[in-house]
């Protein structure tokens, strides 16, 4: 498969110590194998510049693109676009595009744009901002990393906002099987086929219901028809 | 905190394609956070060797602890065990004490004990077998890798078992203060207290609730006196 790869990158002192459940990852996940884009990895790293910067230094070098979420609030322990800017060595400073943008805001919000607020304009040199339609704060593309916040509702606006400028490749497409059947009983017939599509990817899945073993097997790739043809042969194995 | 490390990998495309959302992760990290043992990154790979062999050797020469999940079952995508013995430079074979236990699962099951079953009790040279209560399939520890299945229940049970044999640290606390008022408001405050307690972290987490902006404040350390104090100085500024 010769789609676009992507990596996933989430900031955030909250999910490691087990206080929020990350939701942007599974979200993201599915987004991106909708429009065809192959998401290879992901990463977890606390509110420290440093880990920030080496996990997006790893992962802007190896893959297409890079999301990111969490970190580019107003409190201090929003670190990220410093971070990222630190990353690619570049400047980062209060722009005035964001700047005109969120001053905006507070002003019909009645609220006081201070300091702390001001800080969400700080983008760093070279970026294209990323629109947030949710609370204005926007987020920013620099090269191929996409930096966005971390609170699900505000995420997904971005991502959307993200998607419609990227190039996707053909849909991921998938079809599954439920066997009440245990993994061990299908394994080989099921390697076999595998190994007779090798541009599809098939994997298996157990689970247990009513204290009875069965199986999820799922035959993914980008090919319809041959997603088809192994499927057919899946049911008449399993079936 | 001088508390012990760790770090989570899990292995599965199922959870890269948006299939599954991960809660193995969630899990682990309250369970080590109520241990002491503070969990600083995690990452989530395909199932493809190179991967893993590459991520399980970066997080195991960092931290003190690794946990992996997923892919030690018995069919062709279970090759965890493999890249591991690979991570290590050790081989791996069809161990005795894990035949022992599966043959015996299996002829309590009435079921046949074929080569893919087999393949589950295959473990790395000097590996520990990790007891797993729920489905008779061991995971593994070598060196400070802890090899457990993707399977949730089969998940937690081995997390009990490995956490059993830890010695983990001080309990890392947590307070938290919910106030109805944006993060730009409370920041430059929050900050200056944050700066006093160099010891603790404190982190900030927006919500919105019926149109309103409210955030949830956090006090983290080992030192209950500490977060108690700084706790009674947050309340008197916001609460």
């Amino acid at each position: 498969m010769t789609n676009p790869t992507a990596a996933m990158l989430v900031i955030g002192d909250e999910i490691l110590s087990g206080r929020t459940r990350d939701g942007n990852t599974h979200y993201l996940a599915g987004e991106l194998t909708n429009r065809g884009i192959r998401l290879m990895e992901v990463r977890v790293v606390a509110d420290e510049a440093a880990a920030i910067i080496e996990a997006v230094n790893a992962l802007r070098t190896r893959w297409d693109h890079v999301f990111t979420s969490g970190g580019i609030g107003p409190t201090h322990d929003d670190i990220t676009a410093d971070a990222i800017a630190a990353a690619f060595g570049v400047a980062i400073t209060h722009r005035a595009d964001a700047m005109a943008l969120l001053g905006a805001h507070y002003a019909r919000a009645g609220l006081e744009f201070n300091a702390a607020r001001q800080r969400m304009a700080r983008i760093p040199d070279g970026a294209a901002l990323i629109d947030n339609p949710v609370s204005t704060a926007p987020g920013f593309t620099l090269g191929n990393v996409h930096v966005m916040a971390g609170v699900p509702s505000v995420f997904q606006a971005m991502v959307a906002s993200v998607l419609q400028g990227i190039t996707g490749g053909q849909p991921l497409l998938s079809q599954s099987l439920r066997v009440m059947r245990g993994e061990g009983e299908i394994a080989t017939p099921f390697a076999a086929l595998a190994a007779e599509f090798p541009d599809l990817s098939m994997g298996s899945y157990p689970f247990t219901q009513n204290g009875a073993f069965g199986t999820n097997l799922v035959i993914r790739g980008t090919d319809a028809g041959q997603i088809d043809a192994a499927m057919t042969r899946l049911c008449a194995l399993f079936a």
